[in-house]
C-alpha cells in the first residue's frame, strides 16, 4: 500500500473493469469514492452500491440523472436533428457530458482533486469525460488507468483482471462476457469491438437487447400523435388507446417502449472516432428515432427555408462538436443558442405510426404554419411576425 | 387560326394537358413538334405516339432515355446522398434536365425556336426546364401556357379542358381523375396537390402505385450484396437466389422491383418550393433508398473524415442546386466534378437485407478500406496512397 | 392627365430622373408625396423640397435617418466584419432597408397604396427597395417607372428627359453630368456605369469626391484609440490631440473625416449582383475601412477560435443577404441575433494610425481578453466564465 | 556519450539553438545530417555549413528549394486567396511543408531514422513540422528536444544555452539577440514572442526587415500589369520601366521588391495558435500582399458568382488546414485540387499601382471574361463554354 495520497471521484460502472480500477486506486494510496450516475441503464444500483462499499469505497453516489439527461442533453439533440455522420444520433456522446457535470460536483462538494475513469486508450469516450471534466474545472486532474503504463501492463488482457478479482475478493462475473462490449443510457445502447470489430461480420440475432426484432414484432401499427412547442415534444398521445404522456421524462420512456415494441432504432454503421481511426458500430435509439423523424417534419412545416438552411449547417458543427466531446466548449455554447433560437416557432403536432423498424409520417398540423399555397415566403413571414401593422386595404 | 409562326417543341404527356396545349399551340399559329420522353413511366407510348399525330403534331419523338437517366442524373446523385430537406430523393428534380437536354437537341435538329411545356406556374418544373433550356440555348424561347393569360384565364379549370377536348376530338380520359397530382420516373413517383393539399390529411391506402404496403408485403427479407466503384454501384447480387446484374439501367430497375416487393421507399413530406412556398409531397423512391443507405455505407467506410466532412457541404448545396433547376449551371458542374473526385476510392461490398420498408446494413468490406484498429488517420492515408516510398526498417 | 388614381410615395432624390417621375406619376393620375431621407448624402435639402411641391408634390417628407442609419444598419455590418465578394462594404446595400422602412411607414400613415423608386431594372436597388418594402407591408404596390415600357419607351436616353423636364418647368442641372453615376450617404460613394463600364478603365483622378488622394494627403499619420463594447465602437479619442467622441453618429462622422484627410477606404472592383451580371464599382468608405480593421482586432482578441470560425460562416452570409436586399428576411434577422450573440464579450481598445490610404493596427488591450500565453482555450474560456466555482487547491 | 544509437535528421538553421541540438543530439549518441533550407531567408549559407561540419555534423545538406516553394506551396495560396483568420498570409505555415518535405527524402535516402527539429513545445511549427513528416514517412521519429524534459530542462533559459556553446565550441551570436523571435522565408517574415508578446505593446519602428516604412517610402507609386494563367501570375511588367518577368520564382523576387519599396505587406494581429492559446504576430508579405489582392481581383472578373462562393468556403477551409499544419493530409489534397479546378479560367491582366504601405487596382482585363453588361449569368456561361452548338437565328 502506497502512503495516503488524496480523495478521487471514480466513474464506477459495477462492473470488472471499474472494480479492479477502484481497488487499484487504493492500493496506489487514493481515497476512492464512487459515482454511478442512473442514466436509465439496466443495473442493480443497490447491488452496485453495496459492492462498491465492500470494495473499500469511502462513499458511493448513486444519482438519478434521467430526468436532466433527457431536458438538456437529449432536447438539444432534437432540436438540432443531431447526426453523426448522417447515422449515429449520439447516445453515447450526450450523455458523457451529463455524467462529466456531476463527476465535477461530486468532487467539488468532496474537495477531492481527482478524477477516474475507466475508459480505453482508443475510444471516444476518455475524450468526452477528460474535455467535460476540465473545461467544468480546470484545476481537477483526471486519472485514466487504461491509459498508464503501470495499470495496462500489469492487465495486458481480461484473465489477469479475473486474477486480480478474484485475489482481492471483487465479486467476478458468472456469465461469461459478451464477445463484444455495450454501452448503455435511457436514450441508446451501443455495441462494439469483440467479434463486430471486422466490419463485414454480421450481428448476431440475439445481440439487440433494447429493441424487438422486426421480423417478430407486432403486425398491426401504433399510431403517435406528437405534439411540440419551441422545438421539444410536449404530448404524445397513442391514438388506439388514448394514452398520453406529457413530461419530457415521461414521453420519452413511452416512447422508447412504443419503439422497442416496434423494432425501430437500430443502425449498424462505420464511424470515424475523435481520435483518427474508423470503428464499426451498431445501435439501438429507440425513442431518438421516432423523435428524429417526427421533429424533422414539423421543422420543416414551420420553418423558413432559408432559416432551416443554415440553421441546418450549424446542426452538422453541432453534432460534430457533441460527438468529439466539446459539449462545454464556447462553440457548443454558441451553436445551442443559435439553433434554439430557430426553434421558437417551431410548434404543431405530428402523426406518426411506427411498424416494423419504420417510422411512418402520416400527417402535421401547427397553429402557426408558413404553410400557405397563395403566398410567398418573405411576405408570410411577415403577416405572421405582424412586425409592421398594415392597414389591410385590399 | 393564326398565321403561320414558327416551330415548337413540345414536352408531350400523352394526357389531357398536354393535349389541349398541342392543339391550343396550333391554334396560334405553331407548327407543333412533340416529344415525349421514356424515362421509365408508366405509359403506352404507340398510343401516346398516336394520338399526338392524330392531333395534329407535325412529327412525334419518343425516346428512352432510360440508360441515360441513371448514368448521367441518378448516379451523380448518389455519389452526393443527395437529399433535399433531409428527406427528398429528388427524383422529379433529375429528371427535368435530363428531359431539358432532349428537348434542346431536338429544337436544333428541327431549327425549332420555340419549346413548350405543361408545368404550372406555382410548382418547381417550369423553372427546372427553363432554366435547363436557357443553359444549352441561350436563344430559343420557352412558351409556358399555364403562365400566359390568353391560356389559364381560358381555362380557368378542368371542366373548360374537357369540353376543349371534346369540341377539338381530343380523346377525354375515361377514369376519373385521381384527386392529386402525380409524376413518375424510373427512379420515383411523386403524389401532391388535391386532397393531399391539406398536410393534415393522410394518404388514402390505394394511392402507392410504386410500391407494396409493408403491412402486406413479404415476411421473409430479401439480401442482397451491392458493389460499389468510384461510388457507383456495379454489380447486384441477390443472395437468396444468386440472381445478379451488373449493367447501370439493369441493376437499377432490379433495384426498383426488390424495393417495391418489400415497401421501401415511401416518404410524406412537408418541402420548401423554389418559388416560396411550402408544398406537401408524397413519394415513392425505391431503388434510390437502398442506394441511399449502400452508398452511405460503403463511403463512410471507405472515405478519409474530413475529406467527408467537406464532401458532406458539397452535396448540400448540389442537393438544393438540383432541386432548384440549377443542373445546367457553372456550380453545379463544379460540385459534381469534386464530389465525383471524393469518389474515387468509394469501392467494395455493401449487404443489405430489405424487409417491410426498410433497409437493413449487414456489414461491407472493401478492397481498400481506411478500416483499421491501431493506425491513426493520416499515417493510413499515406499508407494506402504509397505517396512516399519508405524503407520500411522496423 | 388619367383619372384620379391613388396616392403614391416617391423616393425622391432632388434630381433630374426622380423629378421628370414626380411630373410623370401625376400625369398617370397618381397624388405625389416626396420622400427624400438625409441619410448622409451631400445635398440642398431645402431646395429639394422647394422644387417637389413645385413640381405638384402634394406633401414632401424630409427626415434626417442618419444616427437610425448608423446604430441600426451600419453597426450590424461592424459585427460582421461585413463585406460582399471579399472587398465591398455595402455602403448602399445598408442605406436602402433603412429608406425603405421610411417609406412604408409614411404609406401607413399616409394611407397611401403605392410607393416607387427611380431605380433602373438593370441594378440591385430595385430589388433592395422593393424586398423591404413588400416584406414591410405585403400590401404595398410598388411603382418601378424605369421598369415600365410606358415609361423607358418614352425615355430612351437622357436627351428625352431633358425635354420633358423643359416642357414641364423641371429645373434642369446647369453643370453638366458626370461620365458616371453615384450614390452618397454618410458610409460611402459608389461610381459606376458610363465611362467606369469598361473594367479597364482607370477611374479619373478627380472622380472622388469623399477621400483626399492618397499622394496628397498629409504625411503624418493620425492616431486614434477605438474603444468597443459589445462589438460596436463606443468612443474615438484622437491621441495627438485629445479630441473625443463618444456617440455612435458623432464618432462615425469623426471617422469618416480623419478617413477622408487620410484617402483611407478607396476600391475599384469587379462585383457580382443580385441580377446576375458583373458590374464594375469604385467606391469610398473612409470609417468604414477603419472600423473594418479595428473591429476584425479587438474581435480576434477577445474571441474564442471556435465561435470566430462559426461566425464568419454566418457573416459570409450575412454579406450576401444584404448585398441582395434581404435585410427584412426571417434569415437575416436569425443571422443578425446570432452575430449579436456572439459578440457579447467583443470589448477593449484598438489603437490605429491612419496614413496615406492604409489603416495600421498598433496594438490592443480589452478587459476581458481571452489572450494568455499559458492556458489553453477551454480552461481559459471557463476560467472567464467562472460557470463552476471551484476551490483553488493548487 | 552514451552508445551509438541511429542517424537523425536535424532541420538545422545556423543559429544558437540548433547548432546546440546538434552538440546535444550527438552527445546522445546520434549520428547527425544537418539539413538546411535555401528557402528564401536572408543568411550566409557557406558560414552555415562550415560550422555544422565543425560541431560534427556527419553531413550538411544545403538545398536551394525557392522555385519549389512558390510553385508548389505559394502558388496554391494564391489560387485560394488564402488567409487565416481574415489577415494572416500564411508565410510559415506554407514554408513547413516544403522543408518537412526535404527532411524525409533525405532521411529515406541516408536511411536516417530519426528527424530532429529546434520548435518549441508552445508554437505551431513543431505540429507543421511533424504532421508533415508522419504524414510522408509513417515510419519516422521525430525527437522534439525542447519538449524533451531531458533537454528543457537542462537548457531553461539563453544563459545556459551560451553556457554549453562556450563549452563546446559553438560559435556564440556577437549581436545582442533581438528582443523577439523570428521567421523569414522567400515569402515573409515574422516576429513575435519577447516584448511583443504584450498585444498593447507597439513594434519599435526599426523591428521591420523586409519592407520599407510607408512615411519614408517613395512619394511616386509603381504601376504594374500582372498576367495570371489559371489563376496564377505568368508575367509582371513594371509599366513605369518595361521591365518584365516571366517565371514564377523571378516574378515572385520582382514583386517582393517593388513591395518592400513601397512598405507594402506589413501587419500587426492576434492569432489563434493550433495548441489553443492566442498569440500576437508582426509579419512582412510583400509580394504576397499584391497578389492577393491582384489574383483576387482577376478572379472576381472571371470566376462565375456561385462558384466562387463555394469556392470561397472551401479556400477558408484550406487556410486552416494550412495554418495547423495539415498540408499533406488528404483533406487539404482534395481541397487543393477543388480549388485549382476553379482557376481554369481565371486568365487575364490586372494593373495595380503600389504606393505607401497600399496596393490600388486601377483596372482589369480577360480574353474570357463573364463581364457582359446584357446578359445573365446562366447564358453568358454557357455562351463561353459552347457547350451546345446553337443556330444564332435572332
Amino acid at each position: 500500500m502506497a502512503e495516503p495520497r488524496d480523495t478521487v471521484v471514480l466513474a464506477y460502472s459495477g462492473g470488472l473493469d471499474t472494480s479492479c480500477i477502484l481497488v487499484w486506486l487504493k492500493e496506489q494510496g487514493y481515497t476512492v469514492i464512487a459515482f454511478l450516475a442512473n442514466i436509465g441503464q439496466t443495473e442493480d444500483f443497490d447491488a452496485a452500491q453495496k459492492k462498491a462499499l465492500a470494495l473499500g469505497a469511502k462513499k458511493v453516489y448513486i444519482q438519478d440523472v434521467c430526468r436532466e439527461f433527457v431536458e438538456d442533453f437529449i432536447w438539444p439533440a432534437v432540436h438540432a436533428n443531431a447526426l453523426y455522420e448522417d447515422r449515429y444520433m449520439l447516445g453515447s456522446a450526450l450523455a458523457r457530458p451529463c455524467i462529466a457535470r456531476h463527476l465535477v460536483l461530486i468532487a467539488q462538494e468532496e474537495g477531492a482533486r481527482y478524477i477516474a475513469h475507466g475508459a480505453t486508450g482508443k475510444g471516444n469516450d476518455q475524450v468526452r469525460f477528460e474535455l467535460g471534466c476540465y473545461a467544468l474545472c480546470p484545476s481537477i486532474k483526471v486519472i485514466a488507468p487504461w491509459r498508464m503504463p503501470e495499470f495496462y501492463q500489469r492487465f495486458p488482457g481480461r484473465r489477469e483482471l479475473m486474477e486480480y478479482a478474484q485475489k482481492h475478493g471483487i465479486p467476478v462475473p458468472v456469465t461469461p462476457k459478451a464477445p463484444w462490449s455495450m454501452d448503455e443510457n435511457l436514450m441508446h445502447i451501443s455495441y462494439e469491438a469483440g467479434i463486430l470489430e471486422n466490419p463485414k461480420n454480421r450481428a448476431p440475432l440475439d445481440l439487440y437487447t433494447k429493441t424487438c426484432n422486426p421480423t417478430t414484432s407486432p403486425d398491426v401499427p401504433d399510431e403517435l400523435e406528437i405534439e411540440f412547442e419551441k422545438g421539444v415534444p410536449v404530448k404524445v398521445t397513442n391514438t388506439r388507446n388514448g394514452v398520453t404522456h406529457r413530461s419530457a421524462l415521461e414521453l420519452f420512456v413511452y416512447l422508447n417502449d412504443i419503439a422497442s415494441k416496434h423494432g425501430v432504432g437500430r443502425v449498424d454503421i462505420v464511424e470515424n472516432r475523435f481520435v483518427g481511426m474508423k470503428s464499426r458500430g451498431i445501435y439501438e435509439t429507440p425513442a431518438g428515432t421516432i423523435l428524429y423523424h417526427a421533429h424533422l417534419d414539423i421543422e420543416a412545416f414551420t420553418m423558413d427555408r432559408e432559416v432551416r438552411k443554415i440553421k441546418q449547417g450549424l446542426s452538422l458543427k453541432f453534432s460534430e462538436l457533441v460527438y468529439n466531446g466539446f459539449w462545454y466548449s464556447p462553440e457548443c455554447e454558441f451553436l445551442k443558442h443559435c439553433i434554439a433560437r430557430s426553434q421558437q416557432a417551431v410548434a404543431g403536432t405530428v402523426h406518426v405510426s411506427v411498424f416494423k423498424g419504420q417510422v411512418y409520417i402520416l400527417g402535421r398540423e401547427s397553429p402557426h404554419s408558413l404553410y400557405n399555397e397563395e403566398l410567398v415566403r418573405l411576405k408570410e413571414y411577415h403577416r405572421l411576425q405582424s412586425k409592421v401593422s398594415t392597414k389591410q386595404d385590399e
